[in-house]
């Protein structure tokens, strides 16, 4: 079924541009994604996709919706009203958050993010946990929220890949020790170079903020902490390229 | 000696405005910086630091200007236009680009860009590549302006630490083969592990643009090209991820 919207003032249309805010999308349980890719990911690995948006003479037939979903057209004003970025794409889709299935963390390799909290990085790292066939993300506090708008699209789909929870990261290393799952936290300072370290059939990598790095209280329940070694005047690599190097490596 | 300002319509501020856009950039060979930890890398790398703004109540008394400096007290409004980010810090600066030493290719490791297009993108990778300590970067067609505000914030000040230039990659690749440099570009098919390959003394590494990877015809003039296996779902790595993988594993 289509209905079709031409005001602004509609309670769709309100309760989307609502869904632009953390506290919106966290009492709903929904958020909004934007353009054909992401919305083919949502559909491809089943995430609940409740309604889809489509601006007036936007094509979307090619997209295999499968369950019955209310489909909304709308005017170019309201695409742009909805949307957070300057041109918007001509499709958007209301999905649900889920919960995640539980995971074996005795045999899982694991992404700890600390803080993170630039969109752009979090969604970075968590394509790139997601390509280098992590198990699941573990979102400690002050972490930007997964939902921002900004962070669904630099991930290119991958939230819907791998399981992405908000936890507690100092209970998680310590259920990790007693487990005796490896867990490598990293640090300019007082660490080891990461080539020292052999890949790991399953580990827990660590890392935090774009300025102040992970949280000293963390890095003092590690098994080891790593650092990536500049050979140049650059004081620091960016956090999302230092994961990247660091899991390809332990993954090995 | 210090001139105040508090007049938009001033010539100073005019200019200061128009340097937001690459064509004023290149026809003074000027350009705009913000913040203080960058000015402070300028002047320690010895740029051309021309002109200091401050905003009036701004401490700069700490940078170590060194050399006579114009330096001009503004309001908060002028620097509000002048800035192109939304909050602006209290300071910037105007800087002179400079040519680049010539550089023995014979003997170095060079990086060279493609087509990237995101100002984030080229601004962290050429951090990076300071990070891992290349002698030089060459950005070839189609790469953003590297004095574009957000390359430059991205950089984190790499851009005064090693050469950048712009060149015709076609004819950079083919010298480099003449002189026996192994050129590696990155591609998603057709290509080898990247780790098959050892690390090397002296190489160029070819990265590509954000959708459509190294233009083919490039990739037909490399020695090999490479690709980083991908574990998940995944379709690909963020250009400057795989920039960052590839470079710490070449240089070893």
């Amino acid at each position: 079924m289509i209905t079709r919207i031409e005001s602004t003032q509609n309670p769709h249309v309100k309760q989307w541009k609502k869904l632009q805010t953390k506290k919106e999308r966290n009492k709903t349980g929904l958020f909004l994604i934007e353009g054909t890719h992401l919305i083919e990911e949502a559909l491809k690995y089943k995430a609940y996709v409740k309604e889809l948006i489509v601006r007036e003479g936007t094509e979307y037939s090619l997209l295999d919706v499968g369950d019955p979903i209310e489909i909304f057209e709308v005017t170019e004003e309201i695409m742009k009203h909805i949307s957070d970025t300057e041109t918007p794409q001509g499709i958007a889709a209301v999905c649900g958050m889920k919960g995640t299935a539980p995971i074996n963390i005795a045999t899982a390799k694991l992404l700890l993010i600390d803080n993170v909290q630039d969109p752009g990085n979090l969604g970075t790292i968590i394509r790139t946990a997601d390509a280098v066939g992590m198990d699941a993300v573990i979102l400690g506090e002050g972490c930007v929220d997964l939902y921002n708008g900004k962070v669904i699209r630099s991930t290119q789909g991958s939230l819907f890949h791998i399981p992405i929870m908000d936890g507690n990261l100092d209970v998680w290393i310590k259920r990790l020790n007693v487990i005796g799952v490896p867990v490598y936290g990293t640090a300019l300072e007082g660490a080891r170079n990461f080539k020292e370290i052999e890949p790991q059939k399953h580990f827990a990598l660590l890392v935090g903020n774009e300025g102040n790095g992970v949280d000293s209280n963390l890095l003092k329940l590690t098994d080891d902490n790593l650092y990536i070694p500049i050979y140049g005047q650059a004081e620091s690599l960016n956090v999302s390229i230092a994961t990247g190097i660091l899991l390809y490596h332990l993954r090995g």
